[in-house]
């Protein structure tokens, strides 16, 4: 693995990619045997082995958290426990907290242009928040096939939009899975860079065909996404933070959580090595 | 059916709707017995019955062609006798002729951009054709999820910048299961409207949850797309054509085909009927 160990600091594996076989305190010594320095995390999984044995994993291993999952969906059983949320991930802490809206049936809407209000409305209360605890928050665009069920943010441009009606604190989170089909997806890439609020960059891939809207992705090289293309965009827009990796896919939960991080890794360097390596050859 | 007769004359089924279990005569018969005095047809199944059958039911009917599908997808199989169909669609006198790009895949393309711009230099080539032979051409934005394999125009304001660019003899049809979710819908109907380039409203809806990504699409109502809301905004953009049902599903097509089409042309009286009642009531 020595070769990979330049890139590797700059990766980022999501627990989701392996929750279903690894708890977060075996994922976190998955990702510290291979040199990761930061891992994505979620509050539910912190909760299936409690909070002093997360903390402790996290201290053992030297992670540190890049991404803290979630605030959502936009109901009261979610939004009422939102300030504790927040302040777990201050306490872990979470470079940026996301935000999951749910969609358009999750409120019982009829009416997107009306449940995007409502929930734009829901976002800037929960910057206040998020500000008194001293956590940036992160958008991210969700595919336009999850408008229904999951978000009702659905492309980079009205999540520019969102970023500039609330000011700072708030910022984007590239997916490549939600965002690689869009005309406009070089020019919005550039206008969140711009704006200084580029938070992360997700990876995966979009496979064909795809057999489910939710649980299909794929890994890294195995679809149609030019992830080297969007990548090279990030970086043009001033974006220098890792590469995250964050597989939502039936087939790669059923694999051997060490495998799946081991591939991952090395289609990351694959992929992003070149594009990288000015930055991170250097110790 | 009294009650419904004002609007159904307004009203197209697109024969791939009850395709599975109704030949391009039988489809043209339902239609008639139920006073629809326009539908939209598929060269294939005028292939499966023979040109002379399907102008035969068309005369016999009285029906008028609305979409002819298709030209596409854009390999050489395809594009090779794009001049044989577009001389057909010009003699079952059709309004207009749907292009079906195919995908970034369909050409082998691993770029999106490129695999567009080889798109647009194609349907530049087309439109010339088609001005020969004297049709106008349709392009229909499909879903983002549907970029992979089946399209490189999935959004609307796409299609406005390609119309933009052609100049006349092309326009678009505004799908709703392809467009509903995107938060520029309003502004960007209203674009192709004032660009006089709408042609074609197509109507289904978006089921939750959506099991298949190509075959799995709803019956006017029993999904979550307003559709009473995007045909204000058609009829604010200055379109007055008709409503055209088209829905790809598995679970329609089983279906009896007479009974799909009284549940459709109801379905269309209950939801567009209020809007459409000016126009269409008086004889």
């Amino acid at each position: 693995m020595a070769s990979s160990k330049s890139l590797s600091s700059s990766i980022v594996i999501n627990h989701a990619t392996v929750r279903e076989r690894a708890d977060m305190p075996t994922f976190l010594h998955l990702c510290a045997d291979r040199g990761l320095k930061s891992a994505s995390i979620w509050s539910n999984e912190i909760d299936k082995v409690g909070e002093a044995v997360a903390l402790t994993a996290l201290r053992d291993t030297g992670i540190i958290v890049s991404g803290f999952n979630r605030i959502g969906p936009f109901v009261p059983e979610y939004i009422d426990r939102a300030d504790v949320e927040l302040e777990r991930a201050a306490r872990f802490g979470a470079d940026h907290v996301f935000l999951f809206t749910g969609g358009l049936l999750t409120r019982g809407d009829s009416d997107l242009s009306s449940a995007r209000r409502r929930a734009e409305d829901q976002i800037a209360r929960l910057l206040e928040m998020a500000k008194t605890v001293g956590v940036k928050l992160a958008i991210e665009p969700l595919h336009p096939m999850l408008v229904g069920d999951r978000t009702v943010v659905g492309t980079l441009s009205h999540a520019n939009d969102l970023c500039d009606a609330l000011g700072p604190g708030i910022g984007i989170v590239v997916d490549v899975y939600h965002v690689w089909w869009d005309e406009r997806l070089e020019s919005e890439i550039l206008r969140a860079g711009k704006a200084g609020r580029l938070l992360g960059f997700h990876v995966n891939d979009w496979l064909i065909p795809t057999k489910h809207l939710l649980t299909d992705r794929g890994m890294m090289g195995d679809g149609v996404i030019d992830l080297a293309a969007i990548h090279r965009m990030m970086r043009r827009a001033g974006f220098d933070g890792p590469v995250e990796v964050e597989i939502f896919s039936t087939d790669w939960w059923a694999r051997d959580p060490a495998e799946v991080l081991d591939i991952a890794i090395s289609r990351c360097n694959e992929i992003f090595g070149a594009s990288n390596e000015g930055k991170h050859s250097q110790p």
